[in-house]
């Protein structure tokens, strides 16, 4: 292993924030010492419980996500927070917001806040979100959270990936809302109601009782539902708990290796889909070849399906094996 | 040609509901034939104006959609929607909300609804997205509208590969929807305030001509803002012709193909990625070799990077012929 990535594997696992900071923004902007970073960092994983929390926009996510952190801080457990935030450059909103977060943590060394921005990630978002978990596993965090807007399915595969999901829903937010609660319904561990202060906050939950029993959960679990004034930090130390006792009932039947086990075949699908079109664009499709197809196409003069399936062939080594036969 | 694709295709060209369904559930299933009925589709495409329409949950979209469909078959054009739905099949909601939809439209046969399931098309649904609007562009519709929640980055990847994006968004809504608006502001080439008899319609005007003064687009085209109130079908000629009038301006500087070719450039790719892994998987990775390293990697027996490394440097034939040097 080169000598540089081993000393910043070194201060990663030594608290140095810093070096930290430079790691994520590494991965976010997908630069080549990536991929040995996280290879080096690899080893000094798997220790951290990685908590994903998704819900509607306005649902609370951040105040809630904030309030949870500081009880694991109470508890003694260092936290750090990966934010899915689809500000735009535009703004800066998102730098600024972390700096704003972290203020509210008085500087404990023992929180990390990092956004990262959903744009310029085709496809590769999840995967991003999941390296940076990893790199903030492997700095020692013993819980990391990941907090998405549970809306897109880039955004629900993200969260769908951790230890344990919580999904965030808050009473009296129309008809579409509703929705969208229906089609996260399956990847929740844990439910909660915030803002539950508000009116509407039974008919929540009656909702989510009736779509439970339409439908069992394969491991059995019944995901409880936990309700929360995030605003006034009601509900987080009962939140804690709820988390507390998945982990138990996973452990108990011995189904965290199980879902790990699960996770990580989808990201591995998600990293081959990405390192081989690297490869492919690496070494057999230039840019101008690239162009010059997209032009033939869009000016129909060639079909993209057999175009693609020609281009796929002419890359797997399989085809020249089969041409020798 | 296989003869029964062939016959299908027909089919689908001379108006046959039941061929066309047909057709996109082939596609939204990945069935085998899909690939084939694509290629013969292909040839028959490009005549139709992609409209991508986005917009925050409860924005009203898909009844904005339905009165810009009105208009257009007013105009004598015909229309083909659709819809990318979060719903979970738990409820059943995609297919009956499409029945209700179409009812409205007192069984038009110039006007098409179809609602696409979120779930299950880790990384691949903007491809099965736009796959359905080339079906329906060769059915003959004149008029291809796709319809998201724009809140995730897949759902925005979805209308930015329109020939025309509209956002849509709604006075009041809060900060965190401000936020999101922030994040679709550059793909946006028409901007409509839906529920603009709301208090703050103009304040959210104000809102975008100012971060419009911030960044000029590199076509110096500048969005205009259309205000509706979809639920009394306010609006929806002003959005008609503010369309039109971007196509005019297409047309004027010779970028509707520009903006295709650098469209098809990104569908090229997300094709590219997605049959790359599925030759990987049919010829090279078992299901039972997957898994196997799945758990390797979740017992921290493997690091991934490395292990993606090697299995993408086994595939590339470009790998083989530098073993051969």
């Amino acid at each position: 292993m080169n000598e540089a990535i081993q000393s910043w594997v070194e201060r990663i696992r030594g608290g140095d924030v810093r070096a930290l900071s430079r790691a994520i923004s590494t991965i976010e902007d997908q630069r080549p010492e990536a991929v040995a970073l996280l290879k080096a960092l690899f080893p000094h994983t798997g220790r951290a419980r990685v908590i994903g929390m998704t819900g509607a926009p306005g649902a609370g996510k951040s105040t809630l996500v904030d309030h949870l952190a500081r009880e694991y801080r109470s508890q003694g457990r260092t936290v750090g927070i990966v934010a899915v935030d689809p500000t735009s450059p535009y703004t800066g909103g998102a730098i600024l917001g972390d700096r704003i977060r972290m203020q509210a943590h008085h500087a404990d060394s023992g929180i990390y806040i990092r956004s990262m921005a959903t744009r310029g990630f085709l496809g590769g978002l999840a995967r991003a979100t999941t390296d940076v978990a990893t790199v903030l596993d492997a700095s020692g965090k013993d819980i990391v959270m990941v907090e998405t807007v549970g809306v897109g399915q880039d955004e629900i595969d993200i969260v769908r990936l951790a230890d344990v999901t919580v999904v965030i829903l808050v009473p009296g937010m129309g008809d579409d809302v509703q929705t969208i609660k229906a089609g996260i319904m399956e990847i929740a561990d844990i439910f909660v109601i915030n803002k539950s202060d508000r009116e509407g906050a039974d008919r929540v939950h009656r909702e989510i009782r009736a779509m439970q029993s339409l439908a069992a959960r394969k491991d059995a679990w019944t995901p409880p539902v936990i309700k929360t004034v995030a605003s006034e930090g009601k509900g987080s130390v009962e939140l804690a708990a709820a988390i507390a006792g998945y982990e138990k009932f996973l452990a108990q039947k011995d189904l965290l290796l199980k879902k790990k086990i699960s996770n990580w075949r989808e990201r591995l699908l998600e990293m081959l889909r990405e390192s081989l079109l690297q490869r492919l664009l690496t070494e057999r499709l230039s840019e101008t070849e690239l162009s010059h197809l997209a032009a033939e196409v869009a000016g129909h003069r060639r079909d993209p399906y057999s175009a693609v399936e020609e281009i796929v062939a002419s890359f797997s080594s399989a085809e020249l094996e089969s041409k020798n036969q």
